[in-house]
């Protein structure tokens, strides 16, 4: 039995997780971790008996040590501490924000696998991270679907050249600027082939997801920036590629389905038997590709760019993005907008080359501040 | 340096060999066979130094090693035997005919890895070869891009559900059984992506040449038959793919050029630096995948069947459809005659329950004798 600790269990890579041990061997689990959920929360107590449950709110804590006294609940971040003491094999940090990377800081130094979906993990903090993942030996595991086709395409294989890394395109793939500057956040959210949250759902329609995937795909692997390509895809068949020196390209593919990626970090090395739905074939499939272009979508080559001056640089790109995107969800500002407002706070800082943690979350504030206003 | 041998240096696979060694650091030629292109072999003696040749005529032996007093010079089958004594690291065999499947039954017992282009070998005698193969604990790597593309797939990787072997389709593919009827053999040379012998494309244009390669995956890799799947995909990029029991699939992707599988058999398991000319990216590619036609196209069917009965039906397959392709490619039969031809061969024969190499020489010479009346 592996135990298994999920932090951010009532969100969407949670609950898929929570489908992946509903329909995989071998799998208990032992903590759980979310927001403000709590009713969902509750009949995930109900039904896998973690030893303990952290929720954010104080109040909310109190309520559920009442309602099950023989779990130990604790408040957030008092309880993300508490739980990567427990004894277990695999932690998945599907929560969003700072304290997840806090969180897998301390527990890299467990040594156990971290099932990564947490974009500001490696995004923010990727080369301190990633220095101590590998002085620990604590093996990060992606749960992002473009690395976790990456890491099977490794899997056993060397001296690979190039990374691709596959994107659908975005609901704008074939209108102009000018089209795009009128679109409302009700037309970006008509997204093709995923279930996603608004907030990723935006950042695939600017293309600055695929940016920071790059930059996540940069730490996970080693590669530098020159290797990484990132290719258009509609289908969403192909979930990356890896190239090597000889000219031969793997690639791995498979329904757009979350279960396969988290089924593949939760049982890596190995593999186990998938979920009935997420069967795939490709009779009758056709699968196209193109080259992004990087003139309609100037925060893909601004983000990758942000990732080569690395510092303090992808936290601010990151923050403005976040803040600039929240903003065109309320209706705030225009879609366009989201790209002038990250191309100003990008270019008014002034890198800071080898931050610490604390200097890359003050930074984060900061800028979150300076566009709130 | 690995020392290697080439049998069959002047065919398409051996002389693509020899540039892919050309291209490769760390590589040696030992020793080359050939059949009756003394010219050619000439040249590459004089290039390579080689220090054992093999030719198949006798006369041609004698003149050769008069003319290169310091290369050793048999003729072919004693050539064979010598050439398979010498201290090499990695023999390629490139031949056809019968005197391959000899050749690599006796090689086997040196425990040198054996790069594998000749077909009859497993679909003549997979059961015996592979038993012997994994007695004696000798790699057997193929070195068709098909069958290449599975062992990059496998790489490294386990619980592997299914293989899905790729076909062009054959220039037949969007024509009726009426057109295909009436199509000479100059049609059917017409193949869309492969330089490829007039042979094998003839077993393509009939997707034989898919069957037999489904008898050798089977062979190979320890596969039922039952999940072993053939693929339409008419562009030629993705090379085959290896189904997961997660319902992941890898993919083999690449120019169509057998200098890819070439160097990946004589590298392996490492990859080194591919040649310039082979550059492969998507950018603006379709790939479409479609079901094979079963109905339009009987032999592939007939073929995987007599592979599932084993004993002597696969050598009576392939003996009797390469009777029936020459006697198509001399004008003597029409297209669709060479079906009529296998299946009539197929359905007289009594099977025979693991046969010896001996029974399976014969029951070749019976059928090719018994067709060519």
């Amino acid at each position: 039995m592996k135990k298994v600790i999920i932090l951010g269990s009532t969100g969407s890579i949670g609950t898929q997780t929570l489908e992946v041990i509903d329909n995989t061997e071998g799998f208990k689990v032992l903590a759980l971790a979310c927001g403000r959920n709590i009713e969902l929360l509750k009949s995930q107590i109900k039904k896998y008996s973690p030893e303990m449950v952290s929720v954010e709110n104080e109040n909310d804590a109190l309520n559920l040590q009442a309602e099950f006294p023989k779990v130990k609940v604790l408040p957030s971040k008092e309880g993300f501490k508490e739980i990567i003491k427990l004894d277990y094999d695999i932690l998945v940090v599907a929560t969003s924000g700072i304290i997840a990377v806090q969180t897998v800081l301390k527990a890299i130094e467990n040594k156990k696998p971290i099932a990564l979906a947490n974009k500001e993990t490696l995004v923010m903090a990727g080369d301190i991270v990633m220095k101590k993942a590998r002085e620990y030996n604590c093996p990060i595991i992606p749960i992002d679907s473009e690395h976790s086709a990456i890491l099977q395409c490794l899997h056993g294989d060397n001296n690979p050249k190039r990374l691709w890394i596959t994107a659908s395109g975005g609901p704008f793939l074939n209108n102009t600027r000018e089209e795009m500057a009128d679109f409302s956040f009700k037309d970006a959210l008509k997204h093709p082939r995923w279930a996603m949250g608004k907030k990723i759902t935006i950042d695939c329609s600017t293309l600055v997801n695929k940016g920071l995937e790059v930059i996540e795909a940069h730490h996970l692997y080693n590669f530098n920036y020159e290797n990484i390509k990132v290719l258009i895809h509609p289908q969403s068949y192909v979930h990356s590629l890896v190239e090597f020196i000889d000219g031969s390209y793997l690639a791995q593919l498979g329904v757009p389905s979350m279960h396969i990626p988290i089924q593949y970090a939760l049982c890596y090395p190995s593999r186990q038997k998938g979920i009935e739905s997420n069967k795939f074939d490709l009779f009758n499939k056709k699968l196209e590709f193109f080259k992004p272009d990087y003139n309609k979508f100037p925060l893909l080559p601004l983000t990758i760019e942000c990732g080569k001056q690395g510092g303090i640089m992808p936290a601010v790109l990151n923050a403005a993005n976040e803040v600039a995107v929240y903003k065109f969800l309320r209706g705030e500002v225009g879609f366009l907008d989201i790209e002038r407002i990250v191309f100003n706070a990008v270019e008014k800082t002034n890198n800071l080359s080898n931050p610490s943690i604390d200097d890359i979350f003050e930074e984060d504030k900061k800028v979150r501040r300076s566009l709130e206003i």
